[in-house]
């Protein structure tokens, strides 16, 4: 996990997009190339504090971290698309489907039962995205 | 802990509140007390559906569930009360507070850093209660 | 109206799948369906705390609960899934088209321009996709 | 009721200040008399738009709209000054104690079991300090 | 600017349009036709609340609340339609896109990454809008 | 303004510590102060990404830039304290009490009349202990 390998000499740009890479995959990789003929300062700002900042921290391993997000966004409501990259960092940094359906449920009870619902199927649009994606692979 | 062991033949409202009691402690106790008077059928919804049906469910241990509620209730900087309430639950349940102020750091990210000093500040009120409590216990 | 005939020995699951038909129909079918194949237990919840708890509670009619529901969705905008189901709802126990319109417009005080304008749009395309329901039943 | 009442000539200052009285009496004053050195101004606006445009429509009775206030302001739950006017105002108009427990124990479900919590408690404080006001009306 | 030309005479209705059309151009005559059907009276609340009271203060130049209303809906991220027509009004009134991606940024700090992040992306499909609307004029 | 000044060779925390100085003045200490003994890294992290970064950008002075901050705040209605400190920071950079009066007025439009009555509350409260600030100073 890249929270064990604090590079001595690495930048925050440099660790931030490390663990970009690592925990979100081509999901983040999508959001900064959107970024880059808007706001690419913007697209730094994310690789280094978040990631490069925030998620690069020993205190608290990657899976509980995107528990954190996951259960944050859902309650939140208005973060769609971020939770769908989060529903997939989840899977990237070892929560189950099973566990990420457990969350946003629990959310029923903080934030409302329809925060729940449209994280269900948010997550529900996610698994099936993949589900084609691993179905697309040649063998 | 208490997901282990869901006695055959009891109710949602038994083991809600037995949950409750094992999660929140006094504080959860506070709360249902200070219902009795104006709605306390809603203290047994409290039992029966958080506590009875989602937290009492084998899919997610009571520590993942407590990082997810802290961060949510962070996140959405309206439930302060609670927040008080799942900092002690956490902690209750093995979050440490390293790990609870890591979560709420995190969440400048996620829902900026306004939420995220209401929670840490919300933390410490907590922490330095728990310790006044403890130097209060007689020998 | 359900609320007047609870039955004795029905269960919290019956009285909530009654309730919600009721209250409703086809539009608190489609939900349940879609969680089947992704978290059932969530459809066995909403059918037994909102419907067989809450709304089947005698203590205020469902035209009342209606427009707390209405009321409560266009203020948070963070549910327009959930308002267009309860619109429906609304116009299924009671609330006139130009009742929940007054209600929408009166949530601009509470919740802003944007959160009214945003429910009304949500209104109109419920009441229009009705009219088209209606003009396409063979006569 | 005063919305029976829409007297011609009548400007929508002096109309909603006839329908602030009617339904928030002397919580609504306070309200005013604070504005009154900061931002007189904003104390027409209001009397104008709510009260004077909104809640004098005649196409939903104040009982309706209070009912959809005190939902609303419950589930935002970023209004607890107002919403303790609001609970006032709702037993102006005839909405009962029992039936805006119901409201707030309803929006459990629709922006969950904290924002219910924090409504209760609130209207427990109105309810309270109403019972102080009564008892101490001398005979 | 329509705030030094207060007429004598003009109706709070008649201020409004003027401003409405001032600021927000076609994109406010769009909402209000889409009203017509449905909420007629609120176009007029529209017109004369916002348009005729608020923004023809003289107060605050158009283009301070044009920043104000540009990061206030960035922040609550429930409003995107609203926020697409303020980033049009804002380049009407003299905020640049520059600017306007600062204000976006900012928001980052007081209400997450994501809310920045989706009003980035909102900003940026407006321009692409404008950019296509001026490329498409006939020579 | 220190937006002009920007030292090369100088960090991002020796930046964003010259910045929170110039912009929150006592208000920004105090916050850094009460962090020390909970999380001492998120004071760094305040003074490096919000201040560092976002304000020492050139492309926005410090007035717009307060300007959109108080909105946002207000707008939220869940962060008073942050509200109070940018009330402060307004004054600092050149922002008038009238105008961050008409900002908080403006909010009604976009979140509701609580958010921005809350707004002006809050207002009002550090207008006048700045005042007594002001005249407790010895001549």
């Amino acid at each position: 996990m890249m929270q064990d390998k604090l590079n001595a000499g690495e930048t925050r740009l440099e660790r931030g997009k490390r663990a970009l890479a690592e925990i979100d995959g081509a999901a983040g990789e999508n959001v900064v190339a959107a970024l880059a003929d808007i706001a690419p300062d913007f697209a730094n700002y994310l690789f280094e504090f978040p990631f490069g900042d925030i998620y690069s921290r020993p205190g608290l391993d990657l899976r509980a971290r995107e528990i954190a997000t996951i259960a944050a966004l859902t309650a939140m409501g208005t973060a769609t698309p971020q939770l769908k990259v989060h529903v997939e960092a989840g899977l990237n940094v070892g929560v189950t489907k099973d566990e990420i359906i457990e969350i946003m449920m629990q959310m029923a009870v903080y934030a409302g039962f329809p925060a729940a619902l449209n994280g269900l199927f948010t997550a529900k649009e996610v698994f099936a995205s993949r589900l084609a994606d691993e179905q697309a692979v040649p063998t």
